[in-house]
C-alpha cells in the first residue's frame, strides 16, 4: 500500500500507552509522565481509578468497549483520537496492558497518520501473571517458547475455530466464555489433553486468583465474576513437577473460583 | 514434586524485578518503589547507570553475564541471593526486561524456596521495538498470535536446530550470531522465505535502529555493534503493506546496520 499522506498537519501528539495489567503502580514512569502532562485522556474501561488519578490536568473520556455490552465502536474512537488531536496538545489514549497486543492499535497509528504519535509499551497480562504467582514463562530444559493469543473473533468472521499456535508455552488472552471451544481448539493445535493449564483472574488487581487444571479437566475450572479479564496459561512448565512449594503460591491471594 | 521445604527462615524478602528494556523511565513506578527502599541490589550487566542510580541506599552487585566474556555462573547467582537474604532486609535481583521471560527465573526461585520471594513484572523488549518502531505485534485479519522465543541455547545442549514456535507474529530473542542457523530454523519451521523481518538492535537505548528483510534476504543485513542487543521480528505485521508512512517510522532514531 503506497500512501500519498498528509504531512502531520494536526497540533497535538497522541501517545498510544500501555497502563500495565491493572495495578497503579506496574504503569511505567514514562506513562506516569505523560498522563501528569496530558491535556485530554481517552481510556480503556477498566483502568485503574488511581492510575486515571495521575492525570491531573486532563478532560477524561472513557471510550471502554465493555461498558454494558454497549462498546464504543472502533471507528468512533479512531475519529475520536482525531478530533482531540486537532484540538489539544498532548493526546494520551491509555490501553489496558500493552498497546501492541491485542489492543487495535494498528487500526488508531492508521487512522493517525496525520497526527504525530507515538506508543509507550506497558507491562502485559501475561507477564504480570507469571510475576503474581512465581510461574516463569520458559523454563531451561521445559519451555525455550512462549506464544500471546486469543480466541476473540471479530464479529462476522467465518472461521469457527481460530488457529491456534504451538509453543512451550502458551497464553490465551480474553478467555473467558466457550470453555469447551477452547479445549477443543487446544487439542486440536496438538496440545496433549494432560497439559496443565493455569486460569488467573484478575491479574494485578484486588481478588487475583489462579486455579489449575489440564486441558482434560478444563471444564470443571468453577466461574467467578462475569467482568473478570481472565487468562489461561498451557504448558509444562505450569505442572506441579515445577511447583517448589509456598515459593510457588501465590501471595497473599485465596484460591479462588475462576472462569467458564 | 513433593519437597519438603524448611518454612521461610532467611530474613530477607528477594524482589525478582524486571528493570524494562533499557530506558530508565520504562521501568514501573512498583520496581523504582523497591529500588528506592533496597538494601542491596544484583543486577545484570546491561541496566541503565540512571536506573541503578534510583538505589539510593543500596550496595550494588553485578552479577551480570555479559562482563568480557567472563560469565557469571548462574550457581554463583543463586548462591549470592541466598546470602544477600541472610543479611538484608530487601534484596533487589534487578533483570533485564520481563523476568519471567529468559531470565532464569525458574532457577532463582527455586534456589530461593528458604527465603520470601516476590516477582515484579517489566516490559519485555518485544513490546518496547514494537512501541518504538510503531510496529503493533497484533493487527485484526493478519496476526491473532504472538510468539517469544530464542535459539541460544544452553552449553552443551544435544539438538542442533532447537524447534522454533509457529505463530502469526514470532520475536526471536538474543538473536545475534549465526544468521544462516536462524534462516534455516524459521524455514524449517514452516515460515515462507518471503515473510517479513525486522532486526531491532539497542531497542529502548540511545541509537536504537531498525532493518527490513525478508526471511531469504536475512543473510544481508549489515553487522552493527557487538555488544548490542538484537530482537528479530518475523511475519507479515512486519509487511510494506502495513507501514503507512510516517506513522510507521521510527522517532530520531536513523536506520543503521543491524545484526549478524
Amino acid at each position: 500500500m503506497v500512501s500519498l499522506r498528509v504531512k502531520a498537519t494536526l497540533p497535538g501528539i497522541v501517545y498510544l500507552v500501555g497502563a500495565g495489567p491493572g495495578a497503579p503502580d506496574l504503569l511505567t514512569l514514562r506513562a506516569a509522565r505523560l498522563l501528569a502532562t496530558a491535556d485530554i485522556v481517552l481510556h480503556d474501561a477498566l483502568i485503574h481509578p488511581d492510575t486515571l488519578l495521575l492525570a491531573r490536568q486532563a478532560r477524561l473520556v472513557d471510550v471502554g468497549k465493555r461498558a454494558n455490552g454497549a462498546a464504543t465502536d472502533q471507528r468512533f474512537i479512531d475519529r475520536a483520537l482525531i478530533a482531540a488531536a486537532a484540538r489539544y496538545q498532548i493526546v494520551v489514549r491509555l490501553k489496558g496492558g500493552d498497546p501492541s497486543l491485542f489492543a487495535r492499535a494498528a487500526e488508531e497509528l492508521d487512522a493517525l497518520a496525520a497526527a504525530g504519535c507515538e506508543m509507550v509499551p506497558g507491562v502485559t497480562a501475561a507477564l504480570a501473571a507469571a510475576a503474581e504467582f512465581k510461574m516463569p514463562l520458559t523454563r531451561r530444559g521445559v519451555a525455550r517458547s512462549v506464544a500471546f493469543a486469543t480466541l476473540r473473533q471479530r464479529r462476522g468472521a467465518r472461521s469457527a475455530a481460530p488457529t491456534l499456535p504451538r509453543a512451550d508455552t502458551l497464553m490465551l488472552y480474553m478467555a473467558r466464555g466457550d470453555i469447551n471451544g477452547t479445549q477443543q481448539a487446544l487439542l486440536a493445535a496438538g496440545y496433549a489433553a494432560d497439559t496443565p493449564v493455569v486460569c488467573a483472574a484478575n491479574v494485578a488487581m484486588p481478588g487475583a486468583t489462579l486455579q489449575r487444571a489440564t486441558i482434560a479437566t478444563l471444564t470443571a475450572l468453577a466461574e467467578t465474576d462475569p467482568v473478570a479479564p481472565v487468562l489461561l496459561g498451557v504448558g509444562a512448565t505450569f505442572g506441579d513437577d515445577f511447583r517448589s512449594g509456598e515459593a510457588r503460591a501465590p501471595q497473599a491471594t485465596p484460591m479462588r473460583a475462576c472462569a467458564r
